[in-house]
């Protein structure tokens, strides 16, 4: 064996690991996000906090949460004592699937960190029985949203930097999408004075159906190669 | 070359070979799955019984059906009767879509058994211009469910180990989940005094919406680590 | 080192990059369908025209739209009119939700070509406050369809080879699938007698719901091996 085919071969194996690490990325992103999916389904909400890296962030309703401990705030404050009475685990009667799917993921050339765009379909309600339902929900309702997600690859883990959920519809179950009443967003108010709001504002509410915004894609058209632009 | 190199390259190419098996098991594991869901739609029962290994298994509302045979009298016994009239083909005006979707999937070292959660979302209906309906079934309904199933590896060819489908919800089109009578499962006669029933019974009844059973995860917390408490 | 062993770890390295390749054209694959979806949500049908191969044909209620100047027909021609009133975005007030799910992809030995079954399911739909609607569509519906897709690999690029979307079911919102109008296919008027119409004709319409259709299967039967007889 001369010493420039081991030189080759050894290129090769390098070469040939690389693009698995990245393939095992893409699988470890895809199942991080299917079960921040499952977790939200069941009320888990301490364990979706603990799926963010600890300078994650959360866009969500016009609000930035900046932080694991302000992306807390919402999950442990605001949802959990919407949907579950304050408890971390499902309760009776109150149904909050999110069906996650559709994955995109793309890896950063220095594996360091990556993107992913997802979509989730919800199927949300209270079912007629049970006692002293939360007051601010509809009775029963579908929605769906898209994400634009960053992750960032710590100590070998794969976590969330980034969950960019953007709601695009909500319709209730009796009168669906075309009779759905216009959300209005108005500017929530920033923590600490709303001791459960964000850290700061988006520049300007999200445009929610019947708007029909498009999320700007994280990657560019795949046949192209030019950026869509929306 | 050094002997030393030799050895580490040989090293190398040996464990990229097993790292990549395992990523051609998860895509294998996944397209089974997803093509039972598209045999559940079409009453390909018989196709679907040929999935599972022979001593696979199959718990389905409360029951355990032990075996590929045990296994054949709920596919092509019972569920076939409901759905097909007999037939191993779709009938006019029946509907069963089952969307398979969210797969996690855990490889075993060995190679030889996987753990994989999926979730159903099913669309099931009786068509008004369908002769002779069958009797026991909802006029249309949606149905969500979530699997967390066990494969294993027989000659090169990965096939069901235990199809362990839990049921979540069932609403019917009209009057959704809020409004869904809660459906009593009654413990099932087992075989062979049913015939079409299953071997052994779950120590208790399987819990259906309006509870909200949330089904253990096969897998830890991807970022913590910990088991996840429900 | 001898001879042999080098020759039996080239060999193995030159597998192992096939193997991964195969992943990687999967990988790529399923992101192409799904960012098809995204960009039919949206409106956005140039950019889903470019995802086809110069050669790339559409089968689309019962006609074949033969070569990417033929597709263009379609999507910016007829869809584009339908759905967005001309404009190549999404407008206030209409719902076109395609999403994309239940990916098995297949690629050929010589990695030029691959097949993917995917399903799709939609939300469709007008806004009640949306001005001008347009005349032909349903004011809201769900939608569930099979593809039968082929890719190829042109420049090292996946693409669409043939986009084949059977309809299996249209349901208005309100009334469902049990309640279905029966859509009935004629014929449509080929190109150019009609400007937007497809080259050629299958030789007999889609069977549409209460039929129930199953799309042939591009893979045999992952554990018996032998084709699925429908």
């Amino acid at each position: 064996m001369t010493s420039d085919e081991l030189s080759e071969l050894k290129a090769q194996v390098a070469a040939l690991t690389r693009q698995l690490q990245v393939l095992e990325d893409i699988n470890a992103i895809k199942d991080l996000q299917h079960t921040y999916g499952y977790y939200m389904d069941k009320g888990l909400y301490s364990e979706v906090v603990d799926l963010f890296a600890e300078d994650g962030v959360l866009s969500f309703m016009g609000g930035l949460y900046q932080g694991r401990e302000s992306v807390r705030r919402l999950y442990e404050g605001r949802l959990r004592q919407v949907f579950t009475k304050g408890k971390n685990h499902p309760i009776y009667g109150m149904l909050v699937d999110h069906l996650q799917l559709q994955d995109v993921i793309h890896v950063a050339a220095d594996r360091q960190t990556a993107k992913g765009r997802f979509r989730a379909l919800l199927q949300g309600g209270v079912h007629k029985t049970m006692p002293d339902p939360p007051s601010r929900l509809p009775r029963q309702w579908w929605e769906a949203g898209v994400y634009e997600n960053e992750y960032c690859r710590e100590g070998g883990v794969w976590k969330i930097k980034f969950l960019n959920y953007n709601l695009q519809w909500q319709a209730t179950f009796e009168d669906g999408w075309a009779n759905a009443d216009i959300i209005s967003v108005n500017s929530p108010t920033t923590y600490p004075e709303d001791p459960l709001g964000p850290d700061v504002l988006h520049g300007q509410p999200p445009k929610l159906w019947p708007e029909t915004y498009c999320v700007p894609f994280h990657y560019p058209h795949p046949v192209t190669g030019r950026s869509v632009k929306i």
